[in-house]
């Protein structure tokens, strides 16, 4: 049970992919709702998933709505664009096996729109304050040559070995069609710096570059405090829900002698 | 594996699906039982699942009895009423995705029979004796208006964000159908409270103006003792029965030489 | 994933289904394997599941069985005895969902043979030394007049209120398909006694009586001592299995500065 | 969601497939990836599966990997060899249920591409420097007739009772199949080495004679020594990984006192 339900069906050409979904000092997800903004993408999709956890989110104090993630479009406006599906949403699988069903199902409807290319966001926590810069790595020798101009270190290996969720599973399925990606990795403190605009943006040049989009940067900052709020008060919300979740596995009282076990 | 077993099938006009699920204060589960007695109301459903805890319960001492849900039926007396479909049970999901399958299979069966609305009913607790009155939350502003008239404070969000189980879930993915629903939040101080008639109460009295319907509510506190020894049981065995069937995680004894590591 | 495969496929008359799987006190298994031993019952089907440890274990030091339930038949030889299906078998579900799917499946076979009853066999631990004899639920209250005559305590609820597992579930669910069935269950001082042959001795009795048969006991108490060391050698295994599988689990060695955090 | 790919569907003639997952000691995974290196063994066909980590590697420091198993064919090249499948990869399943599954998929592929009889590798820490050997486990007495003129010792059962994992749910569903395996175990002390060379080299040398094989060992050390940063570095990266999935489950901040618990 992983439903996708659609606005609109776009038809894009030779569309690229660009998923900001929760992760580490969430820097796909700043990143890729400010694009979102500032390009004035089109919502066409959402998912939500029986993988989610099992509760809703009251928006504006009253308004309840289901966890999800989302999808946008935006075409391409100039030569040396592409048209782009914006992804990004609330929340990760809870389990390991949703994280392949859902990556499958995204990787389903990017194919059926015209998606030909995907491009991950995440994040590195390096614990160190002083290392910053993009990290990247690709799904294929030849993306490496596509990519090399731009400013990303192609050592992520050396520093990680491995991409968790989304942004990993993402380009690894999409790689078993047959197909190409890119993941871009922002190198960031980490704990407990909730989101940090400086990695987020460093992320977002290197992606307008590659993108050949123009992007008003000055309005980050103040986004990046705005949405600050609002995650951390979700990422709280699903600790604590999680431990409601699983109260039932607390101890019963000591002194109900009157149970016993039986089977 | 969550199987509804209809005893006949209702034909309803434009009624009202009130859930009363276990929760936080067992407020649900005490105002639709309450709501489901004096109404006089018809069971036509039951629903169980293998999202339930694996076990049976003894009933009167003998009788063998799967965890389940079950379904009522009121057909509305007089003008200014709405056919209803009141829903009880014993537990709801064991596992965070079948939180979700449940919820779709008992909406499915409100569209079958003719629900056009959902209201959940819940407790939260705030940890706080003097903090009483009933919280409110919808699928849609324009619910909003059309209950701010009751006595419910819909600054949900505020004071909690966010609604796990069955009284989140069934209105978010109602929702996503396209359709409107409404959540009751009885507030009451919590733990050890198993069951608190008085938030119940509360609750009741915005259900009985919201529903047109006339209650007796003296019966209502000696009915909240009678089920509270049944409640308390039941909840003590659901934790003792998790606790055996993990039991299997218990370390094996260290004397135990013979036994080496393979694989 | 849960497969039945069968040796034959007997066809019974007005059949009762005795399930001995394991439990408190291996009191069912026990029972039920002696009863097959003795009536030289005929084995025709065999069940494994991916709700079973992910193991095989070793037969006679070097021969390779998977885990297994197993359905034997025995056919009346006089009037007054009815067909028997008899289940008995190395271990349980390991998950919640699985007992609910195992339980379909074994009556799915059950309704396919011609069986009509099913008895449950299980144990129950008291804690105390003193405390003997065979308590019993039922599905219906017309079972309590058919089984009353037996030496039967139908007091279960008071004592437990609950049965876990394969020995309430299959009687839950056979409730379900409108159908009748017996539980019985051996009071035991319970651990750290492995198998209580006195205990296992007593619902034999009732079981003996009930099904109309006749059976030599003396070898029961010899035959429980041979059973024990397979036995504790299988609980020992499982439970050391499950650690093995759950080493993942443990923590990685902290000097492992090179790894960091990301996703 | 356990997809296989296949590159090429090779027709093998009484073809026995080697499994080498990775297991205690890596024995299997050293052995096996032996075996493909220096019969220059070509692949023909790779699995993922939703069971598997939610993660993907990176290899040589930028280029993203699913993780798998891989599938490899050698054809007999004279008389008395048999054509082989070959089966490594970089990981097994991290659910119980999902052991199953994934066996089920390796051997309805062995069975399309003319497998007769399965060998599965692995290893048994048995915590001591001094015992040393390959231990075997069939599927059949007849079996143990064929393989007895090998140097393995067939009292696996005194010794461990049970097999975990691919190396033994390969066998025992193999036999379900009504077909033969064996299952070979070289003796190691275990924890803390990660790779045995000297473990390895005697289960080779076992099963470089019963394949009637010619392979040069001397490569073998120098070979295990290079796998064994490796093999180090994806079970670190392996835990790290659970580790940082599991990571909502950790307490919310308890300074959060504007979180109440509601449902």
């Amino acid at each position: 049970m992983t439903v996708i339900k659609f606005l609109s069906k776009p038809k894009l050409k030779n569309a690229v992919l660009i998923e900001g979904l929760p992760g580490v000092g969430n820097i796909g997800r700043v990143a890729v709702s400010y694009l979102i903004e500032e390009l004035k993408a089109k919502k066409f999709a959402t998912l939500y998933s029986k993988w989610f956890f099992p509760f809703v989110m009251l928006h504006e104090t009253y308004k309840i709505h289901l966890l999800k993630n989302e999808f946008y479009y935006w075409k391409a406006k100039k030569r040396g664009q592409r048209d782009l599906v914006l992804l990004v949403g609330d929340c990760q699988s809870l389990s390991p096996q949703g994280h392949y069903e859902i990556a499958e199902k995204i990787l389903d409807l990017a194919e059926k729109v015209g998606v030909k290319e995907v491009i991950t966001v995440g994040g590195l926590a390096t614990g160190e304050l002083e290392e910053t810069g993009v990290i990247g790595a690709v799904t294929d020798e030849k993306l490496l040559k596509k990519y090399e101009k731009y400013d990303i270190d192609f050592n992520a290996g050396e520093k990680v070995g491995y991409i968790v969720g989304a942004a990993g599973l993402l380009l690894g399925l999409w790689k078993h069609r047959g197909k190409d990606g890119l993941c871009l990795l922002g190198q960031t403190a980490g704990f407990p710096i909730v989101t940090d605009p400086k990695a987020a943006e460093e992320v977002l040049n290197v992606l307008v570059e590659i993108l050949n989009l123009k992007i008003d940067m000055t309005k980050l900052e103040k986004r990046v405090k705005e949405m600050e709020d609002f995650i951390k008060k979700v990422e709280s919300l699903q600790k604590k829900a999680l431990m409601d979740l699983t109260k039932a596995h607390e101890k019963p009282e000591k002194k109900d002698e009157s149970l016993r076990y039986i089977g």
